[in-house]
């Protein structure tokens, strides 16, 4: 069975394509759950997706990932500037951790600039929308082999 | 059937009553729940009435009031300061949305001060106890009427 | 003779409809003074309405309404957040306070979030439009009566 | 004629003695103004008192104090930490000014703290209720005289 | 009938040539609307001119010039950093503003080189002396023509 | 049956002795729980002991430890400096709470250095490691008996 | 025996007279000492009068004027707003204390603003130069007998 | 040979007309030393005028224009609130020094309103666009004569 | 000729490789451009590479790519935090503009996690080393297509 | 001869059950260095117990506490917010360090919460009273054995 | 007899060579004592040397230092950053005080940057290990001479 | 040949001599050459010396200094708070590097008190004037042998 690359997406994610799509974009959260797993597999890679708006929902998941992952991509929305204790469950992951935004965060209100998560993550990938979960698909392929 | 009014409440409000009866007063939610109840069908609302002490859940009822409501009334309590999150699902609301305080915040600690949710609220009512529901349901009535 | 609720409105109010209507409506201030002295009638209270730009004269208006009042309505505009003098004389009145914008403040720039009249109000209704000055009625009504 | 000394006083100090008499004490304004016409006689200066609600009246006084004073003491109340007008009026002045605060400013609110008419008073007292005024009138006097 | 440019000047501008020249320089406000009127003619405009204490008289005052005017000129003084009902008013005038201070700011105190008016006024003049408001009439008159 | 200590542990804490040795220690918190159990009965205390990942799960556990409880032990973790709503919920326990931190706070990041829970806390104990948790028992015990 | 007033002196005004003379003048400590004396046995006080530039010196001598004396006067000099030793020793001072400055603090430095001492002190005399010291002692007279 | 007017234009001035012409409007740095041209030589005046996207070419351009000069106009740009350097060659110039803004920076972002330029220039000309280097030539021009 | 894309590095990348490897990596920038020359090649774009020490350099090199190209990706160094001119050129770009740091920025000094340079980049990626460059182009491909 | 635990205690604690005892409480500082002592030999270890107002003689008191004992116990009183010379004291010391205060600090001024010897102490002990050296002794104890 | 060079070392420097032997290096006070007096001699000056963990022992020995000098050396260490008080006494000093400290304050804590003693101090020297203190003795050398 | 001092001097310091004397001294750039020529051939040392005004010269100064020198002096001059491109190449540089002030920063305004580049320089040199480059070789030289 194939390595997993561990997906997890934070809160109000659920209704992307729905929401506010001028600043979001119409592409739903399944659409892109379906591109990561074509991209994953094309790469060898398996794919655990998740999407929660319960910060101990995404602990807990994060405590899951935490070994025998190909990587951790974390999107993790409204909790980005906000939460200490997911910071401190990633602080404990062993396998790289990547970043995710689909918007550029330095175009939004300044306290949205500010990233716990980033503390954690050893590569943040910002503004590329649903694009930018497959940029860190392949960056996490790229680990394993010389460019 | 008539069209809900969505009031969520949020944590610690269950013990509304008994806690700090100095400063939050004796009545307790269930009292509350039920004023609501008899103003919201004099206006001919029906009434969704939600507390929780948990973040996600609240944002996931405010998922589900999204849409088919004659609005929202939030007492975001603990999460006023510091839920992002709750704000980001709050900013998905089509209907208005009524942010009440038991208290005048302003009269409390400085932290306490700043709201998030008020990013998303078009009205806040602060400072009128537990009468304030009543105010912000005849607020969501008056939008309906030429006054 | 009833007891008068009086309404104090700060700095260029008087402009009130044809003043950025875009931001503050098209209901112009004598509209807002005739819709509140039906509803002060209604609730069996006189009404004493006043507008100044003078900061001198809003204070002059607070001193002559500290007694014998059902309660002071204050929409402080402009000095909301400069006017230390106004502050303390509110706090020499003795009946109830309530504070009221035309707009949710925290939707406009950060320096028109901070209230020092906030501290002497016991009520604080935002963003209700002209409607907020009838909601403040309404609750120093309910503060004669069990609810 | 003797030079009379200038006495202002600034915003609500009209309604001492019955104003938080807790934090300013039973003193009425008419009686200090009693207290400071006494000792100004005793050291041969007359009196000039005034008190304003209106920062433009407050200008237009001290402009008239300029010369021909023994000097000004000014009690700024709620105009001490908002006021850059008064500060420019009072910088104007060329006899010596002394700043009055019946209270220790340093217990109150942090707000309260900042003096811009520090910048031009050269004596400032604080805390000794009404009789700072007279401290302030010895003070005058002894300008006139080697200690 | 000419079409007025409207001069605005805020407090203490009265003293001018009197107070700390050093300064402000030795012209009088008086010197400075005859030059203005001069200067105004010779572009075809009529002039008024007016100089207060009170903010409120200059509200008062720039709710007087909000239409009918060739321009708006504005030496707020003591009242640039500290007045957001001057602002206000301002904000609700159709005609071109410019403010104009004898000094630069930036020169002088931290705290006077903030600038509420700066946010209504479309040009700002700064350090040119009385000659700075001669420089903003003509501006006003280039606005009508092809330069 | 004995009256219980409450032991509350924040999110991450179920992986003590796996996660960040260097920095937390090789001990569990399972054999935190057994120390804890073996001194509290030495002195007369029953324990209950809860980690939760939750905010609203510890939340939901300091409300049933309100009442009928020898002390609350909380070692907050991640919620330390951003949960109001968890410092809302202590400030309604009737009983004695000790804060207890593993390190002390004081020799990592800044922001973790401030707590909202001290404000509830009467007694903050940091950088005992697990040892902090048996002195928190033993002063519980320490209020029952003059020392 | 008459009560002694308590006067105490920080750290370097032991070079008063020869010191920056432009700032604090030609008047030396011992003169001061002597004016004081005089001034205190014209009101029937004692005088106990010492300098130190030793924080613990000072300390000392707040302890041994806790009691049993008229009143404290102290020049916190350098101490002022570093010192929170020293405040809480006036803290547990049960006489009134004036704290005195010879210059008005607020014309110099920024950091010189702030005064720790101050929120002990229940009054606060600044820029009278020595004469501060005698107003101190008149004041203190002052509170016991009516003015 | 006339005494030449220096005009200093910083970054990203030489895509004028073509860069942003909603912000800057659409006359191009050519048709404005055009103008400059006109205007000085009606003055009597001769012109230098430069663009350089280099600091430290306009450094050297400042040091070229310190002396036998009418005056320096400068346009610093993106070099406004970020350069010490130029501030310190600016501090060097011995004629006067206008700063000429095409936009009001106080209508731009935060990070924009402060200039270091400004602490060496004696004029300051904002939002004037184009126009506003005329101002500038001509203030330059009434320094010799009587207005 | 294949539409090129334009690579800019900004001071001391040419020391890569050589430069702090322990953070910056051992690739030189010789081999980076090797490396996106061949990426770039199989999407079909061709490659403009440029290294400069000159803040007005980088400003340059951005006008020249503002057209005619299939995207710009900016490696800003040490103009990433402190050139407002950098950002006021890349402002003018109608291109999609991607910002690429090889470490990332939050696991370094508080300074340097501002970035000038974000608020003109659509997309940023950092921490990725070298294979962000790679990262960078592939996003530039897509924008082509639907992925 | 036993080990000494060497206990330093701050300015004003010789006050300790004279002093605001709302606050710090009645028990002396005799009555706890009596205790100390017992519980002390409890564990076998001597003591040293000092207490000054004196910051240099704390620091030489640290100084001959840096070795042979069996740890430092400091109650830095009102050194804890203000001196880094403390700090540096500490830092020097070889054996664990245990900071105690009698009451939370957090429950009092901003100003008290910060403390620099927090940065060289293992160990903090708040706000559990005349009991928390007693605590301190115990962990000292603690370190030699297997809990 | 020669003129003598002062040095004053602050507090915990009595331990050098002992503490923190990585950072401060493993050189004694009384080895740079002896490097100094020979430098001192070499120049044809005496020498003080002097060492205090007392701020008030400091501030005597200033004031011992203010005439008869060649200059005063200071390594204000642990008081650097805290005492005002220490300021003041060098303010009154006649000759010129050079400030050394072994390390750069800037590869420390941020709150070691600030040096109230480099507001007295003509000459800063940081860094340079003992050998500091040597070139401070050689500048005030260079003073006497033309270089 | 031998080894070389490089010494880089900043912006503006081509006018040293004529720009500012009263704040700069008489001495010009080219008279510091000669002296520092005479002490690094004194010390057996070349010197290489250059003054630039260009950011991205000076780096490329760096740069070539990095390896085969007996130690980089550098003067940054205006570039000292604003440059984080200069300090990442001088944190490239493998030699000892001394940072020099002709004046002491701390006299001067806030905003020069900050140094990006003394993040780098192991040696700091301040307010000695010219002298200061003669004792940062003198520096460089004690390096290479026991004081």
């Amino acid at each position: 069975m194939p390595t997993p690359v561990h997906i997890l997406n934070g809160p109000n994610l659920n209704l992307l394509g729905e929401r506010e799509p001028a600043t979001y974009g119409a592409t739903t959260l399944e659409e892109i759950r379906l591109a990561c797993q074509k991209r994953a597999a094309a790469h060898g890679f398996g794919l655990e997706f998740l999407q929660s708006n319960h910060e101990g929902g995404l602990i807990d998941a994060v405590h899951r990932a935490r070994r025998d992952s190909a990587g951790l991509i974390i999107n993790p929305a409204g909790f980005t500037s906000t939460s200490i204790a997911l910071l401190d469950a990633l602080l404990t992951v062993e396998t790289p951790i990547v970043e995710v935004h689909l918007t550029n965060l330095h175009h939004r209100e300044t306290w949205r600039h500010h990233s716990f998560v980033s503390k954690a993550a050893s590569v943040v990938i910002m503004g590329a929308g649903p694009h930018g979960y497959l940029l860190a698909i392949d960056h996490l392929a790229s680990l394993r082999t010389v460019e």
